[in-house]
């Protein structure tokens, strides 16, 4: 089944903000076994919203429209819901009932131009909303369904998930639909359409296909099939193949994040870990502070942004930095065995960098930064050049460094 | 001038990420004087790319195109463009130097799938990328005018800053939009719905909406008049009201975030701050640290996820710990004194909470979180409950403890 996301209100068009329903309810419906084609966003005019309905029921059987449901008299998707029909506005019993029980739970009476939200097309179904005021509503045309609920993302999610899935399932065959992301790291899209090209061939099912985001990379799998455990076999197999072609490039296959692989890995070999930051500044704390219950294996993180706090609290020698400098792979190696030995922990992880947009040289520019960890099996440090600016540089530098402490757990670094 | 944006990839139209760049291009439309009428997201099929933009060219002079310009397979936007202008893909020289250059300044070769990249529909213009290795590209269909666009956010508005607004400012009349936007912090939605009523009015021009995201609230102003400078002049006066109304919880008008605001505080008074942080694990140093240049007011930060790291490094008295436990405002206070007293700062800043979803008693519940400050004045403390999962505790806390140095640094706390 074909499905639509239709998109309603002027601060979608104007860019007030970003449509994160649409993301929503279209890889629900990715989940649920339709396949969404296209989405639109119209502005809150009648007659616009009346063509893009009809637009995408031309296209797609299925359409989901959020937004224009509410109080205000630019809210006007029922309007154009019902002209779409060529029916009127009717009030709903149900819809005006719950509009009324959810003011008396507020000791409010509802305000007048609350009472349209209880009208619906007329021959529409109505679809209850448990957290708002604004009745959603089904209705058919020509051969496609619509399903209207509100542009609360809260208000939108739970009529989706109450209301129109449970009918979704009734019309839509048990979904042969699997999908699965890897989440990779350390390789250029590039490189990685080089490397997983005959997978990525345009029509082959399981569909791959890769992106990019903040340095990780991200390979989803879709298979379709006439069973759900026909498609989930198709994906395993392909997983299979991409761990053999990309092996330890490979963070995992559940979407399981970085930091969480990280501290996964801490957990399985039981080791503790002390993190040294400057250019990141806090930054791959803050990441593997993300994982609930670190604090058994991530003792204590030092942001040294000062050369003093360097020598104090991480004893890097006065002499490495003097000669060295502060952004170096000799300083990045005292700090990774100094906070190390500070927290007694079983590997110490240190970054310096230069992040930008100032501080550059020849022969230091912006974007090099320095990582070193410490274990028992010594000291081992890279030097790296990252692009981007100063947000992009701090963040691709931390994730490096817990990719290093990632492959050093995992044997291959 | 009307516009429509359309957006081009599988992974916007199956929900794999929101579509931010439709958003912010429909922000910078309008603040440029075009008007967006619609969206659009087409998937990486050919004939399908080709339908949308012809659709958009029926309804709009102006089409902004992003996405499907990458080197992969699944990449067709430009053999689309292509074929809707009924003519060959054709390499352009100066893009096809731009991508050696960027590989060589990368001391790496392009790889053959990237080639395409530098290959535009014939007889429409060359729009450089100078991020990244997808070369845009400009044409005319009917009375359309049509502007192609990597998917890449960095690349995609550096490209539109640099390359697509000079263009489009010699075809459009002076724009008679102007709009600002304040960032606000410690006040909820409805509160300031109450306080700001009269100006939120319906019609009212400036139009003045509000939104919130992360905890940080918007108030936008939008101003339409028939020149500019009359439109800045109603936006200022707006200004003023607003800043009365709402006073010290006001962190900027020009869009400085908050740790940029506090960075400006610290340099304006000469004050230098050291962090100790438990619950929010690094977030607010890494916040701190987005400020460049920040290395002159901010001495250090420390990670004290473990009692041991705060005795030791914060000297944290072990009978305040046994006594109150870790979360409590006393021993934030003895935290935020440690790490004053060590880093011979002016300001000391801690946190310690209960970030969850574990750990929390009825006591102390999840969302729990206690800050102290120390400075010459002495040391002050709160104690706050946050709603929301762990990542948002932790997000909300890290910015609460970021005003609350605003708040002392401006006398009122």
């Amino acid at each position: 089944m074909n499905a639509e996301i239709v998109s309603i209100g002027n601060e979608v068009v104007y860019g007030v903000i970003a449509d994160t329903n649409a993301a929503y309810l279209a890889a629900r419906l990715e989940d649920l076994g339709a396949t969404v084609i296209a989405h639109r966003a119209a502005r809150d005019f009648e007659d616009e919203i009346v063509a893009a309905l009809a637009a995408a029921c031309r296209s797609a059987e299925l359409v989901l429209v959020t937004g224009g449901l509410g109080p205000t008299l630019d809210d006007v998707t029922r309007e154009a819901a019902a002209k779409l029909a060529g029916v009127e506005l009717v009030e709903d019993r149900r819809a005006s009932e719950m509009l009324h029980s959810f003011f008396r739970a507020r000791h409010r009476a509802p305000h007048p131009v609350n009472l349209k939200q209880a009208t619906i097309p007329n021959g529409s179904t109505y679809l209850p909303n448990r957290h708002g005021t604004a009745a959603g509503f089904a209705m058919s045309h020509g051969n496609s369904t619509l399903f209207f609920m509100p542009g609360v993302p809260r208000e939108m999610k739970m009529m989706f998930e109450d209301e129109v899935v449970p009918r979704l399932r009734e019309t839509l065959p048990e979904s042969g639909n699997f999908r699965r992301t890897l989440l990779a790291i350390g390789l250029g899209e590039s490189d990685l359409g080089a490397k997983l090209g005959d997978l990525m061939q345009r029509g082959r099912n399981p569909e791959v296909g890769t992106m990019v985001q903040g340095g990780i990379i991200g390979v989803r799998i879709i298979a379709r099939a006439a069973d759900a455990r026909t498609a989930r076999e198709m994906v395993e197999t392909d997983i299979r193949r991409i761990r053999e072609i990309l092996g330890p490039f490979i963070i995992s296959d559940d979407e399981t994040t970085l930091p969480f692989a990280v501290a996964k890995l801490l957990e399985e070999k039981g080791r503790t870990i002390a993190i040294a930051e400057s250019c990141t500044g806090g930054l791959i704390s803050g990441m593997m502070t993300e994982v609930p219950g670190i604090s058994r294996f991530f003792l204590e993180g030092v942001v040294a942004y000062s050369n003093e706090a360097k020598t104090e609290i991480l004893r890097v020698p006065e002499a490495v930095l003097e000669r060295h400098g502060s952004v170096s792979v000799e300083t990045a190696k005292a700090m990774a065995a100094g906070v190390r030995d500070r927290a007694d922990a079983d590997i110490g992880i240190a970054v310096t960098g230069i992040a930008g947009p100032g501080g550059g040289t020849p022969q230091k520019p912006v974007g090099m930064v320095c990582f070193a960890l410490a274990d028992d099996g010594g000291v081992i440090a890279r030097e790296e050049r990252f692009g981007g600016n100063r947000s992009e540089i701090r963040d691709r530098a931390a994730k490096y460094a817990l990719n290093l402490v990632r492959l050093r757990l995992l044997g291959v670094a």
